[in-house]
């Protein structure tokens, strides 16, 4: 009998019977302790955690840093947010707006607890990181998708398509730019137009800008930062952003971010850490202030990576006209088909088996995503060189 | 301007802007820089996490475990788990039906989100931890009060008003046993009640037995564990328990805790664990396998220092007949009333500024709350010695 067949799973909130299974994670059981796999499926590299920043957890847990703490997170914390940012962009950050979270993961989860639940709908683009939808479903909210379009100049959104699909229940527009897996990155104009448009009609954005360092654009110096909401938008505009230490510093295990929001609305955001985690462990905040205030050469390091890892996959997926991609603008992942592997679930299992590479198949990014599949490239040229090898042999055995 | 005045906060979610401010970090901030004050507000103890319990974490931290893992909790925690309850009550227990999460309040707000949602109705019993109140709320559902009463044998559940309570909307009853603030600990009977009602009506129960060790019973072995639902339920009954590492091996400020539930809801659980957090880090897991195997000791002297406590606290309120409490038979509170002191948060101030001493203030634990304070009484003997000795000359001068 299938667990949906139980009494208790259909005694269940209609809302969690619903919720998706992501189709990553069940590519990455399926493939987890295969000798020798090379996991390109995750959003994550292949570098632990740099000791510097694990050193600064273990000194405070050594300190008997164990108990409760600031609910908003720690005032070193949130003051090292606010100058991290204002290296990156041309305005004044504070302390204030910055929250702390247990994961960006976490502060998405917040940012739709504070506006849409039961039958309100929230705007994803797709393909897209599928958590989006899953946090919503969560609330009960109702997911409607806009779909990328693929063509010559890689992934685009039609703007017109996106303020089409809004009506009077929208609530939210999830914006994930530089975009995972796309790499789609939002132009300026286009934000811009964005954010008008929530303004006129008192929509949310809940911003995933995760990946704002990890842009390459022709002809613009490497670091550029990728267009964003941060130089565009008013202190009283509605954007929620949600934020990792994931990526930068190689921290995805540690499942530590923030919520960057209205200082008006620090009583809310109090409130929903308060009754959602009741915060987040004091050792981990000074693990992420080492990370802001001396991760700076780590994380170059990092695009560094990404920029080298984007080449090496970029240009062995080149030569091969049964598949289907673009050289991605941003992010660390390539989205790309296969002519002839129209399943995409079926494809990544096969992978594992036949060429021991570990894949995200396309479907699990919702419409668009099927027939489609991720590779992670922010991982070591050494490993990549190999993963490619080993994916263009099997393609020439297809 | 008051920031419920602001457009922003005038733009959420309805739920998020009824969310309630806890009433109890409310004086914890007041009060958290005073010198020399003894806090006795929160549900924590005065010792740090021990020692071996902290270095597994470091460990783990230095040998590079810093990324993703299992959503549901790395398979030695959730064999520690199993074999733990196997220790504690006489009824097997399964790896399969332990799910690790962000602390014992994450676990909630997962029940929660797997139980009740927009306009359904989860009961309460009150003076209760308010954190249930508001995880509800978060989810947009209706809480409904169930008043204990106080008489000559304490705190008491009347269970016609309970089942009074609930209608065709009732999707889940919340129970704390041994209970934060009151100390109220259901008997068997009680527990068998209340099962027999819910399955009867397809309702959700929620078990916060977390002090489930911390019980106090005339003529009873010390260590005697609390009646639980543990010893009653089926596999297929809709019992969600919510548990922490936090209060026995006083690991408050780690947020680790799990949710225990029928294995057949495994996939949900990690959908919902994918969904809000994406897990726990691989090294806070490691060191709650630490404090399962190993803690005993220390477990042990906590239940110990409560008792103790228990015994310095209750002794110097005695004496005094203008303070309404009872000897608490479960957990490490006293609720106590004092006669006069109707306004508990206008107090709870006054004694930070007259006394030097932090109790939390009775109404911020709901209906019947109001006209109480709540003393932690999980510290040192001079601790709580030199606070009551505080205490008791400030009422002497009122």
């Amino acid at each position: 009998m299938s667990y949906k067949e139980t009494a208790v799973f259909k005694a269940m909130r209609p809302s969690a019977q619903r919720l998706p299974v992501s189709g990553i994670i069940e590519v990455f059981n399926y493939g987890r302790t295969r000798e020798g796999l090379i996991p390109m499926w995750a959003g994550e590299g292949d570098t632990p955690t740099p000791g510097l920043i694990c050193e600064a957890a273990s000194k405070s847990l050594a300190d008997g840093e164990t108990f409760y703490t600031h609910q908003l997170g720690i005032p070193p914390l949130r003051e090292a947010l606010a100058a991290y940012f204002a290296n990156l962009y041309p305005r004044p950050f504070s302390a204030d707006e910055f929250f702390v979270t247990c994961g960006g993961m976490h502060a998405i989860q917040i940012a739709l607890q504070m506006t849409a639940g039961e039958g309100d709908e929230v705007i994803i683009l797709s393909p897209g990181w599928p958590n989006f939808e899953g946090a919503a479903i969560a609330q009960g909210a109702v997911v409607k998708f806009v779909e990328l379009q693929f063509g010559s100049n890689g992934w685009a959104l039609d703007l017109d398509r996106l303020f089409d699909a809004c009506g009077p229940r929208t609530r939210a527009i999830c914006i994930n730019s530089p975009a995972n897996p796309t790499g789609w990155t939002a132009s300026d104009e286009e934000l811009r137009a964005i954010l008008e448009f929530t303004r006129k009609h008192g929509i949310w954005i809940i911003a995933d800008e995760i990946y704002g360092r990890f842009y390459y654009p022709d002809g613009l110096a490497a670091w550029t930062m990728a267009p964003s909401f941060q130089t565009l938008r008013e202190d009283t505009d509605q954007i929620l952003f949600v934020q990792t230490f994931s990526k930068n510093w190689a921290m995805t295990g540690w499942r530590l971010g923030w919520l960057q929001g209205p200082p008006q609305l620090a009583q809310v955001v109090e409130n929903m850490i308060q009754y959602n985690t009741s915060g987040v462990a004091p050792f981990m905040q000074r693990a992420g202030v080492v990370a802001l205030e001396q991760g700076e050469e780590f994380a170059v390091s990092q695009l560094e990576r990404a920029r080298r890892g984007r080449e090496i996959v970029c240009s062995a997926l080149q030569p091969f006209n049964n598949i289907r991609f673009s050289w991605p603008v941003g992010a660390f992942y390539v989205l790309f088909g296969i002519e002839g592997q129209t399943d995409s679930m079926r494809t990544a299992l096969r992978l594992i088996d036949e060429a021991n590479i570990g894949l995200a198949p396309g479907f699990a990014f919702g419409p668009g995503g099927e027939g489609n599949f991720r590779i992670c490239y922010l991982r070591s040229e050494q490993a990549l060189g190999e993963a490619m090898a080993r994916f263009a042999e099997w393609l020439r055995r297809q």
